[in-house]
């Protein structure tokens, strides 16, 4: 298969600089028909300084990085071409580089390339776009421990697991004749089954957290109308994003906003105030405040005087399984008393002056129970990851209902559907573990992968990556 | 002095690389000390795979660029990051540097120090804010023929040529006791200084050229009421700027957007239809088209008929000293007929049906006398320039009154002032040559330049330039 020579702005437009990359078998003879020296003899990991010319017009003076195959990004012969930042050089040498055979690179087809020739894994490929799009700590440290081979190392100490669970079962499977011979213990099998299942399991949990972090974790701003709930999310945001009024049920749309505190994203949401009205725009606001509690992780929950015991139950009600926050505002305000509640966080503040907000913040950060993250933790952020997590796992919950049905001693509660009164023979059950591995090697694209799978894996990049 | 070390973002943000660069006596120390690598005995010219750390944790898998005094751009030690181009990275890598040591470079403070370091005159410095800018192609070529020196060589000789006269004329005056001595032919150095005067004046008339290519050529869209000037903007445009209607006197404003067109920028103004009216409003709209006619290079008068002799007059007293073009419009109406005109071009188009409008934008490129510019061409941009030019012409006109006065038979129409009866002593001509030199070299800087001076050119860069 001949492999064309892409270029690509790999830049946003706009900038003192920008720069062009090329990559392809023809990268360095194709810009050597353009630069003012022959590039193709040029020692690789090199800087050149020249100009790219339209036969005798000079379009630009620019740096040339040169790289060799197989010690590029892309693993192939290419160049990086830096630029002054106007569009009309960059248009004009991309122009150039495609009358001279290059074409325009797909979304995308840089870290395409780098994954087909074996520079880094599709789960490493796929963390190239995070990071490029990781705007806080939490999102970078996700993507960057992605991008160095988190989950790939991870996986490949689970499949080494199952490599050897397998070959325990098939050397069963080879002497089953001899049914005096038992080589594997299975009670040895089943521990090792669960330990894999255990730690895939993990896995496929974390992915709660890390879509938390990656899309913002909800937070709902709820109360009665008028005890200062927009106020609140403006004085958050240090913006005037809604409108604030001493009007009772100003706000009826909710409106929702991010923020980020010790590096992780919050998406709050204001909610219409709850009350008894006849207004039926803001009884769907109303009814909109439920939804976004049900949705909501955390529940700050807004008072200026002590809630009575009515409000004090439907708090309880609407925030199960939420971490609640208790707020009495307007405590710059005579009419607002203090009060204690037990085994909820109370935070007394001003949000109009802005009072007591950082403790706030930092109640709000604590409910999160997000450890602080390390580089080395491991984190699924990436939806087609969990899915092929949730397959293995049932793939190999199999294996271990199989093993304990063998022993009736060590059978599991998930084992019931699978609770046979003969023994599974092995080979049903090595077929299962073949099938977790090769699930597990669709996160890492270890196996072949079909190009459609690779097409939209790499879609959402931008062009020049 | 002690020079800082320098780093800034020199790419804009939102792309899939950013690069940043950092410039200085310790910009390979500093950059070592957040780099996976010691790159303090780094060759120049190569390009170095790590990562950029905040102690053990991996910031981004970076390129590093390492350029070393004094063949960079800056003329200084100095590297660029090639970094993912997330807004996290490149504030965390900036963040780094700057507690390393470095501070942000400010505006325009890389090329500052380019040219302080002679790495090139204060002209191509401005060449390189020009050269970024520029849109399209005759702006471009205009700034890449100045940042390859094309000014600073035509001063170069000229400077060379008033050398020569002021040393023929020093000779003169060292001799000068010697009444039977004159060295110095007057007459060849009247016609040497005429020659040099010549180019000079030359140069400064480029600028009004230069101007109308920067900032794009006015063109003036006017005619009655409803002849379908609106339409024309739009159809230009591709877009629907203005508001058509078929009511007369829809426009009041006038509207202004710009159009390239054979890589020259046109400023296209649309204008109120010229008609008697109460309506006050109007009014104004229509002294603002006479303006608008007065600002314009070129005139677009647009007529859906044959226009009767009192609008012909009116239309050839209004565009004295401006390029015309007449259009008849709604030629796909029978009541559009066709006429004949002597002496201005016409061109017959539908607007609304985009008919001929290519012919029509022909017409509007051949109108402007613009010859094709080649990258040899010297045309000056630059304000600071024209006024150098200006005021040497005026010292050099003095040195030619002066050697005029002398001989009579030479005296040219400028030298009224300075007709005298006896000759002007050689040593005030040579004080007049000194001043046109030391002005000429404004413009390349050659000269010590003020601080103030430097402040104000280089203050509309952009940061990382």
């Amino acid at each position: 298969m001949s492999v064309d020579t892409i270029c690509a702005l790999a830049t946003a437009p706009g900038g003192a600089l920008g720069i062009i990359r090329i990559s392809g078998p023809q990268a360095l003879e194709i810009l050597s028909h353009v630069f003012s020296k022959n590039l193709t003899d040029a020692k690789p990991n090199t800087v050149h300084f020249g100009h790219i010319k339209d036969g005798t017009e000079v379009i630009d003076e620019v740096l040339v990085s040169v790289f060799r195959a197989p010690h590029s990004y892309t693993g192939e012969d290419s160049a990086e071409i830096s630029c002054h930042g106007s569009r009309y050089i960059l248009n004009k040498v991309l122009e150039l580089l495609i009358q001279q055979g290059c074409r325009m690179a797909n979304p995308g087809e840089y870290t395409m390339r780098a994954y087909l020739n074996g520079k880094m894994d599709l789960s490493q490929a796929e963390a190239v776009a995070d990071l490029i799009a990781a705007s806080n700590e939490a999102n970078h440290q996700m993507a960057m421990s992605q991008l160095r081979g988190g989950i790939s190392t991870k996986l490949s100490q689970l499949r080494d697991q199952l490599l050897k669970l397998t070959s325990l079962l098939e050397l069963e499977l080879d002497f089953s004749d001899h049914e005096d011979l038992e080589f594997a213990d299975r009670s040895e099998l089943l521990s090792l089954a669960k330990n894999i299942n255990n730690h895939i399991t993990h896995l496929a949990e974390s992915f709660e957290t890390g879509q938390a972090i990656k899309q913002g974790i909800p937070v709902a701003i709820v109360g009665k109308t008028n005890v200062g709930k927009s106020t609140l999310l403006n004085a958050l945001l240090r913006d005037d994003r809604a409108i604030v009024s001493d009007v009772h049920g100003t706000t009826r749309d909710t409106i929702e906003d991010t923020i980020d505190i010790n590096g992780i994203t919050f998406r709050f949401i204001d909610t219409a105030g709850i009350r008894q009205t006849s207004d039926q725009v803001e009884q769907i606001g109303i009814e909109r405040t439920y939804a976004a509690i049900d949705k909501a992780r955390i529940v700050i929950w807004m008072v200026d005087k002590e809630p009575l015991q009515e409000e004090l139950s439907k708090i309880n009600k609407l925030s199960e399984n939420k971490k609640l926050i208790i707020v009495r505002n307007k405590i710059d305000k005579t009419e607002s008393t203090p009060f204690t509640i037990v085994k909820i966080p109370l935070i007394e503040i001003s949000a109009k002056h802005g009072t007591h907000l950082s403790d706030l913040e930092q109640a709000i950060y604590e409910a999160t129970d997000i450890p602080t993250l390390q580089q080395s933790d491991i984190i699924v952020t990436n939806a087609r990851h969990y899915d092929a997590l949730t397959r293995a796992h049932t793939h190999l919950q199999r294996v271990i209902d199989g093993l304990a049905a063998n022993d009736s001693s060590l059978s599991t509660p998930h084992s019931s559907l699978f609770t046979l009164n003969s023994p599974l023979p092995p080979d049903l059950l090595s077929e299962d573990l073949r099938l977790t591995l090769d699930t597990l090697s669709e996160i890492t694209g270890g196996q072949i992968t079909p190009n459609e799978v690779l097409g939209n894996i790499f879609k959402n990049f931008c062009v020049g990556k």
